[in-house]
This record gives structure tokens, sequence and C-alpha cells, in this order.
């Protein structure tokens, strides 16, 4: 036996070589590469491949792995995968797979061919993927799987141990057995630890964990992953309405959450979504791009209207127009900072009613010593670049409105959409570029038209 | 015994109600409340109250929950909490903590503090500490927990069962036990889910698992959160450069880091960092973000400048410096979508040299169909407004030329970044926008210049 340890895999040389091997036709390399590799790892190369060769490379995939890969890719590929396969031969390369990622599966199929995955399994596993269906797939339910192993409270450990070694094998990632009651309703639960360091003779009930509760299964993905997170947690029950366990759910899906919840933010504020295919025909990501831009255009037509209404300044003195993206831009930035740790802060809870004021407060302090700061500075520098002492208290009257406005805006946003029910981490940014390029040019060029005019 | 299940505290609720007990100055209220949670929530109140009333708050901490709290604190609210106690009482709260979390706490402390709280410790744990210390935070090293179990080989699992009943508590989260050879050199790891559905006399050797080897303690950490990930691990021994076993990391370890991971890229492009106190003073936080906004300030200034090439176009038709904004935003936003896909694909290390051409050639054409589109739509718009033919096409043309650079330079900028080892979720967006405004405004003012003038 030789020790091993664990080297990273140089992803870059690997889909070098496999986009070689696409490209000579060479199959067998493909397989040969590919048996080093773990499903999650054929996934990631799958959703890292354009789509010709990556449909070369999935063919390539034995069909007993295909299954595995598909609980892995998002779903945009997924169902890019799924195209090239008949009915039938998504029953063969699922029959294999727990039951919520069939019921994943089954999502990215048209009803047709739904039904005939469905018929292709047994009875058992139909009836649990059509359980699966039937709660949202972002919550507890749609994310649960139905392999579990449930004890009774009232026998001895002993009993439990002779159980385990007569089934033989337990479901992956088990690392406590769920305890009902005589209903099949939860009670708590038996960690494998305890099982291991009591007693043969102690009875379930008198080691059994009650401390952490069950999961309803309508419980939002979200606040499973919080709960897995703040109880430090490795696997919990999911329960019905009649509190019996239905399901259960381990850390590797909360982790998958937690990923996706993370990236949502990211990928909203660019108006993106984070469950899509990155090598999506051209025509079909730039439609959904289109409607983001769109909404842009329209603030930014409103910031051409403010700029409009003062066009007989900027006749005048030109440099206002050399300016006023100045402030505008500098004011967009200053927000943006504010309003992603606001974003933050609601996306991880951590800001209520009751301190949302605090944080207000704080953020527009900072946002008036930045406003001090840059308009002192900049002022100064636009002395010296127009040597006009008028333009230059003007410049730095905008500039320090500005910053303090896009600091109040961008706390206050995101703190708004949020109490109308609307994701701050899609619209915040958009507002607020509204807020700061329409009251940043208003500010400048009407103090100017005013003062100077 | 009752079933009970979980439901998500009333966050808000619970923070208004202490915040009531801080002005009431009821400390008795506090403790009331704070008995109720785990100390990961106490750590989320603390992160979420404004610096005068977490000092309170923290003041009514049982001192024999502060260490836990501590753990899971942001760095910089860490040390802020720690200023109020002295060495003394730090080394009091911190005596039951996992070596690693004491290491993480130490850093935090200034040398002369680090050695009392060092000297506090006994051996064992000094040591230990000492050797997390020696590992970079994000390592392996950093990260791990040098409570472990390990077994050898050669015995059976009766022994072990044995073994593990003597020892009557396993350390948290314990999936698995590590197999060392002789010389404390790592060979497998033996799974509780095997050792308790094997027979009593099968010897470990024959059930060991090697298929997951250990982890090397400088492994950076991204890369040990990837590779928990692609095997669905819930422990993972860590070994020295000898290859015995030093250490163990856990999922709950492995969340931490994909949260921050994650965490990091919406932080990062507005400039900010996920480590900080959304309650610092303001003074400190003003002071971090004028870096950003001077970077930013620079770029600004160069858009005017190239503004201030055409100020002689601008002074005969000012439509210019009314629609000139609207090119340098549509470029902005489509650039933004973009570079947020490629530094996605960069950070989970989907974009390698070899398919960078594809996603290149991709976005560009993504970018060329929206210029159309947006170049037609828009056309129409100036066409419409300012009853300006010329106009309208120089808009139009100028529209679509900006969308496609946008959409270009969206992609190679993080490409070049990462290529220059700078991380690109930081210096994308920056450069990006000195790119779609300068080259806006250019590309708009220059066309008009040259047809209408």
């Amino acid at each position: 036996m030789t020790t091993q340890t664990h080297t990273a895999i140089d992803k870059a040389k690997l889909t070098e070589q496999l986009l070689a091997a696409v490209e000579a036709r060479n199959i067998q390399q493909i397989k040969d590469l590919f048996s080093h590799l773990v499903e999650e790892e054929i996934a990631e190369i799958l959703e890292s491949t354009p789509l010709k060769e990556r449909q070369f490379l999935w063919e390539a995939v034995d069909s007993d792995r295909q299954g595995e890969i598909l609980t892995h890719t998002n779903d945009e590929v997924t169902a890019n995968l799924l195209e090239s396969l008949t009915p039938h031969e998504i029953a063969g390369i699922t029959e294999d797979l727990e039951t919520d990622d069939i019921a994943d599966i089954v999502q990215s199929l048209d009803s047709s061919d739904q039904q005939t995955l469905l018929a292709s399994l047994d009875e058992v596993d139909r009836n649990a993927v059509e359980m699966a269906l039937t709660y949202p797939e972002d919550t507890a339910g749609g994310i649960m799987s139905t392999d579990l192993i449930s004890i009774r409270a009232d026998v001895t450990l002993d009993v439990v141990l002779r159980y385990l070694r007569k089934l033989g094998e337990l479901p992956e990632s088990t690392s406590e057995l769920f305890v009902r009651d005589r209903e099949g309703k939860f009670v708590g639960s038996l960690k494998l630890t305890v099982l291991l360091t009591h007693d043969e003779d102690t009875l379930v009930k008198e080691v059994l964990n009650t401390r952490i509760p069950a999961i309803r299964a309508f419980t939002p993905e979200k606040e499973v992953a919080h709960f897995f997170e703040k109880n430090d947690l490795i696997s919990a029950a999911v329960v019905n309405e009649n509190d019996q366990i239905i399901g259960r759910i381990t850390i590797d899906d909360v982790v998958d959450i937690i990923r996706e919840e993370a990236e949502h933010a990211q990928m909203a504020s660019a108006g993106l979504d984070e469950d899509q295919d990155i090598f999506a025909p051209a025509a079909r990501a730039a439609k959904r791009r289109t409607f983001w831009l769109g909404i842009n255009l329209l603030t930014a037509i409103f910031a051409s209207i403010v700029i409009g209404l003062f066009d007989a300044s900027i006749e005048k003195i030109v440099a206002l127009a050399v300016l006023m993206p100045i402030i505008a831009s500098m004011g967009g930035i200053a927000g943006t900072q504010t309003a992603t740790i606001v974003i933050r802060a609601l996306a991880t809870g951590k800001l209520a009613r009751s301190n949302s004021r605090s944080l207000l407060i704080k953020e527009t302090t900072v946002g008036l010593f930045n406003g001090v700061i840059w308009a002192a500075l900049t002022g100064m520098a636009v002395l010296f670049w127009f040597d006009d002492a008028a333009l230059s208290m003007i410049f730095a009257t905008a500039m320090l409105i500005n910053l303090f406005a896009a600091a109040f805006a961008g706390a206050m946003i995101p703190l708004f959409l949020q109490r109308m029910k609307i994701d701050p981490a899609l619209a915040s940014g958009l507002m607020l570029t509204t807020v700061t390029d329409s009251l940043g040019f208003f500010v400048f060029l009407g103090l100017a038209t005013i003062v100077l005019l």
C-alpha cells in the first residue's frame, strides 16, 4: 500500500488533451482520459466545452456514468445533453440514481418524455419521484432524498447494530439514523458516533438527540442551508405535514445551495441567471441579455433627458459636458459600494428593521466623508485644469452632493426593494445608476446654470 | 416526547428585542434571549449590531460561550470583540476551543498578547496551535483541526469497536477514522458506516478505503474545497511532507470556504473586502473606499479628456453631449454581462486556454447581435427625438461598435488579468468601464466630428 496525497488535476491541460482528442475523433483516448475522472469533474468539463465538442465528448461517456454526470451539470446544460437521448435511453441511464436526482431530470424533460421515464421506474421509485415532484424544486421536499434509515426509540443499541450489519450497506453520507415513533413521526436522531461509543444495552431513547428538529418539506432551501450551517449538520430529516419522516437532506445538497445562492448575487447584478450554459447559442444568449439592456436604455435615456434640460448651458460652457461624466461615475462607484454591502447583509439575514437605521447613518456618514475628500481633491483638479474658480466650486459642490446622495440611495434602494419583495441583487444596480447619473447631471448642470449664466 | 420541527427564528424581531433590551440596559433579558440561540446565531447578531450596542451585548454573553462565538465572527469583528478583553480573559474563554480556532484567534492579537495566550495553553495544545500557526491561514494546515482518531490497518473491526467504546466520545463530525501505518503515515480511511455493517472479525485493511487520498498541509483552501465537493466528502485527513497524518478537515470548514470564495467575487467587484465589519467606524470605512474611488477618478478623468478632445464639436452640436452617456452606459452594461460570465467561469476553473477562444467567439457574437438590435432601435429613437438622419446614423454606428467592443473587452480583460496573476474579480470592472466609456465617447464624438462638421 503506498501513501497517496491529493494533487490537483491540471484541468487546463486535461481539457486541452480532450479537445485535441475530439479534433482527432479519437474516442478511445477520450474514454481513457475520462476513466481517471469522477463524474463531477466530467460534468464540469462538459459545461466548459463548446456545444459541438460537448456532444462528441458526451457520446464517449460510458452510459452507466451518464446519469450521475447529469446530476452535476446545471439545468441548461442538462437539458442540452438530454436532447440527444431517447426517452428509453434516459430511463436506462437514470435507473441507478437517487430519486431526488431522477425528479430533477424529469423536470428537464417535456411531458411525454416525463411519462415514459416515470413509467420505466419500479413502483417504489416512481412513488418517491412523484412525491419529490409535488414539492417545488427549491424547497426541502424538492432536494431531499428518500434513501434513509429510520429506527424505533424503544430498542437497544445492540438491536440497531445487528440491524445495520444485516443491511450490509448504508445510504451515502449517513452520519445518523432517524428515530421514529409508532406512526412514523420523527422523534429525534441517533448519531453513529453515539451508537459506537455507548454500551450495547442502552436503549435508543436514552441516547437520542432531540436537540435538532426535523425540517418541514415546504421549508425554502435557503432556510435549509442556514439551518445546516447554524447547527453544523451533516444530515437532517425531512417531515411531511403529519410530522412523518419522508426524506433526508445531506450536507452535499446544502453545499450546492450555498454556492448557488452566493453566485446568484454576483450574476443577478448583471441581469444574468446563475443556471445557464456558458456556451449557449449566441442568439439565445443575446435574446436573454436584450431585456436587461432595454431596461438600462430607459435609465440612460432618463439621464439624457436631464442633460437635455440644460443644453443651452452646455452650448455656452462646453467644459460642463467634459466634466459631467466624472460626477456621475464617482457617484455610481460610491453608491455601488454601499449597495453591495447592504445587499450582502440582506442576503445573509444580517439586516432587519432595527439595525438598518444604524447602517443607513453609518453609510451616509461614509458618503459625507468621501464627499468632502473628493469634492476638495477634484475641485482643485478642476481649478488647475480650467482655471475657473466658480466652475471649480460648482463642481466640488455637485461632487459632494452626489457622493452623499449615492451613499443614501445605495443603502435605501436595496432596503426598499426587499420591502417590496423584489430581489435587491437584481434591481438595485440599475435603479442606483439612474439616481447617481441623473442626480449628478442635474445638480452639476443646474448649479452651473444658476451661478454661471 | 413531542415532535419538533424546524421553524426559522424571526431574526428581525429578535434583534429588535435585543436592541430594546440594550436600550433599557436590561442584561437579564439579553441573557434570556441569548439562551435560546446557538453560538453561530449570537455571532451573526453581534456582526449585525452597531459598535456601541455590540459591546453591551458582548458583555452579556456568558464567558464560556464567548470563545465559540469568536470562531464564527469575521476577522474584523473578532478583533473588535477581543479589544475589550485582557489576555488573561482571552486565555480563559479560548481554553475549550479546537486548536485551529485558537490559532485563528491568536492571529488576531498583537504579539505580546499572543505570547500570553500561548503560554496559558497546556503543552499538547500549545504544540498544536504553534503547528497551525506555521501554515498560512488559507491552506489545509491553517484550517485543519488536530482532533482526530487514527487506527492501525492490521487490527480487526472488533478491536476498533472496543477502542471507540472505551474512548466514550468521538470528535465532532467524525464520519470516518483515519488509518495509519507504523510510522504514522496515512494509508486510507475507515468509514463509520463500513465499520457498522461489516463482520467484527474483518481486518481494517480488508475494508479500508484507499480511493480518497490525504490532503497535503500546504494545499490552498480553494483546492481543498474543490476536492471535498468533487468527492462528496465529510472529512479528509491532512498530512505533512512525510505523509504523516497531522490533522483533519471537516465539511463545515469547507462550507465556510465556499461561502467566502463566492462572496469574494461580489464584494471585490466593488473594491470591497468580504471580511469586514459592516459597522466599522465611518472614518475607517471611508478611508478604505477612498482608494477605490481614487482609481475610478483616474478612469473617469481619462474619459473626460476624450470628451475634451471634441469640445469644439459639442459646442456646435449640443445634442452630442445629451446623447453620449447613452452609448457609454449601454457599453458598460453589455461588457459587464460578458465579464461577469468570464470571471465566474475563471473562478470555478471552467475556463482554460483551450476553450477561452470559443467563449471569446461566442461572446463577441452575442455582442454583435446585441449591437445590431440596439443600434437599430436607438438609431430610430434618436431620429424621432432630434429629427436628424445623419446624427441618427452616427449614433447607431457608435452604438454598434461600442457594444461589440464591450463584449470583446468584457471577455479579454478578465482573461488578461488572470494571465497577469491579478484578481479578475477585483480589477475587471474598472478597466472595462474605462474602455467602454472612453471608446464610446471617442467613436461617437469622433464620427460626429468627421461627418457632421
